[in-house]
């Protein structure tokens, strides 16, 4: 049907993980984790004013990702959910999204430091957005399967189960 | 630096809206629009277990917009900024993000039924991902620019500003 979108990365996540075994499987459970973000210096126009912002919402590309399946099991639970209803990597396409913190900002050299955050070191990010409590918030109890499990998440590390083969 | 990143859209979102001229420039400021995603028959299956979240995270290609500005004047004001700190679709890459309320699914026909939705008609889907408060809220009153704009979301509606020209 429709023609394949293509991105080029506008910079590099860097994080402690270089490996998926043992990271946290969100954003809000890494609390304390300290990363940066590299842009590509021709960026560096865009941060204009970012510094005001507590929160940004990163999407990247989950480069490690190379096949996708439409039923997973999950990391909080032990029966499978279809990836629409999971926010497992392995999926049709594998854009991550986190809400990390913003703590610095170094516009001439085109660095952001954050803290927050829960992806690979090296990750390729695709776009940085400010986060807006008014625009990004919601209030549901309604959850589906992760209703009894999303307190664990804090818990609950990643493992080997989205990686290749 | 990185290798440019491909995605297939996995189906199409269909709206009321026809040009941007108009449109919400939130998806919470698009209480009451009545949407629907078509998803490619092959991804039927990731839909299991979706119909249990009253809230679904879309990640989509802002598909008009073919060039980008590293500083835009947004809807909200009449200032610039740089554009990572703006929600405008005229972004390096034109990834949107809009969190909708599920209101039906058809998991026979690959068909979901929204609301809430901000997008024009025809829009391409990337990806779509339960929202889930635990993961997705942030309470912050640091959101620089928008500081005194923000409650003007409801009032100010889309223009030409980033059609093509």
């Amino acid at each position: 049907m429709e023609e394949p979108v293509c991105y080029q990365p506008i910079g590099i996540i860097h994080t402690p993980f270089s490996e998926m075994t043992g990271m946290p499987i969100q954003a809000v459970a890494a609390k304390g984790v300290v990363g940066r973000i590299e842009l590509l210096p021709t960026f560096g126009e865009g941060l204009a004013d970012i510094e005001g912002f507590s929160h940004l919402i990163l999407l990247y590309h989950l480069h490690l990702m190379h096949d996708y399946k439409l039923t997973v099991i999950p990391y909080l639970d032990d029966q499978p959910h279809g990836i629409f209803a999971t926010r497992s990597p392995k999926r049709p396409n594998p854009i991550g999204l986190s809400v990390v913190r913003l703590t610095g900002v170094e516009r001439d050299k085109a660095i952001l430091h954050i803290e927050e955050i829960d992806v690979l070191d090296g990750t390729p990010l695709l776009d940085i957005k400010p986060f807006v409590p008014r625009f990004d918030n919601r209030e549901t109890k309604l959850i589906g399967w992760f209703t009894d499990k999303v307190e664990r998440v804090e818990q609950v590390r990643a493992d080997q189960r989205f990686q290749q083969g």
